[in-house]
């Protein structure tokens, strides 16, 4: 009955409730089944997963880019927020000692069982279930710009605001570049319409922008 | 005609032959299309494969343990081992400087684009395509024992010595432990029918047992 209503606000039925309850489940009770091997397999599940949705969402995006905005994503601080927004902590089975140190609360406890709650979905359902569910899931807890935030993509968000303010595209030209090879450092400056909103340096051309990017925003969202 | 050979002994058809290219294709080429943004989704794709293969196969491994297990399956060397049993290095598009760097004999190019070609089947034909092909892959490049060693998994190798010598299995015993819960230590003895034949110690009982095991198999195989 208790774990009827999870299963409804995850928007998955378990055919196994034993699997369900072993994800639930914190090593604190000493029990012979806990948590951490779905969580192992969720883990990976949902590295693909982002992984993917990244890949096809940012199809220009290089490999160090799409890496950095994944690690936003899959972190325990995200998949916490997640596991709150499913109340995971209503339902896990703890030991009294985690219990009394506000284990329910605990980002480390609740990103696990979040974990291994995907692994279980995907033993029984597939990949394409924990999809949906996942995307969904990211959808309904991040807004639209929470969600662009949390991928750190000022270009577009920049595109898209001088688009609707001035009908172009900003423009990103490299004024000057210094160090060596293996440690080069590039000033970049974006222009709207020939004037220049912002300067800023980085590792590599795309930093410098996407730094650029993030201050130019600033200042446009300032003066609306 | 030149990628048909490839693809025939890949065991696997691209649909879109451009997709192939792109994972054979290293960045020193300076194309705009290399086998980075492949690569990333490959290695998501085969740390769930091997992931999930492990949590099948040993249904009784805690999470470290597969996590160690999938560590020597999953790294540089050992894709470079099964990208060189394809013959990927022949079929790689790089720059002329690489290529007299014996870029096509390199770990982490040959690694890199096994990761990229595992990525783009994944693409192309989901996730049992591409897990079909590396589980056999494994199972040909590895021979048995080499899987076995590959995993650790001393007690199973021992446990099938034994019975095939003795026709009894090893029993395991708790010999001593000390040290405060977050860190103790077991010393546990390997007994086959009533006689010890090694003693060892680990951080956990099973850390202890598989050490244990490893030692007994050289005593056994000494006297063989």
């Amino acid at each position: 009955m208790h774990l009827k209503n999870f299963q409804q606000s995850l928007g998955y039925s378990f055919k196994n409730t034993q699997l369900l309850k072993e994800a639930l489940t914190h090593k604190s009770t000493k029990k012979e089944m806990h948590n951490e091997r779905l969580e192992f397999l969720g883990d990976a599940v949902l590295d693909l997963i982002i992984g993917e949705f990244l890949y096809k969402k940012f199809p220009h995006s290089p490999e160090g880019e799409l890496s950095k905005m994944r690690a936003s994503i899959v972190n325990e601080k995200a998949f916490a927020t997640l596991a709150k927004y499913l109340k995971i902590g209503e339902y896990l089975y703890i030991s009294s000692a985690e219990e009394q140190n506000n284990g329910r609360e605990k980002d480390s406890i609740l990103s696990n069982a979040f974990e291994a709650i995907m692994g279980a979905i995907y033993l029984e359902n597939g990949l394409e279930s924990v999809q949906k569910l996942v995307l969904n899931l990211l959808d309904k807890v991040y807004t639209i710009s929470d969600f662009k935030n949390l991928f750190y993509d000022h270009k577009t968000n920049l595109q898209e605001l001088t688009q609707a303010i001035f009908g172009v595209i900003p423009e990103y030209i490299v004024l000057d570049s210094k160090g060596p090879d293996h440690n080069k450092e590039f000033l970049v400056g974006v222009f709207i319409q020939e004037k220049e909103y912002a300067k800023a340096s980085g590792k590599s051309k795309k930093e410098a922008q996407q730094n650029c990017a993030k201050i130019a925003l600033e200042v446009l969202r300032g003066q609306q």
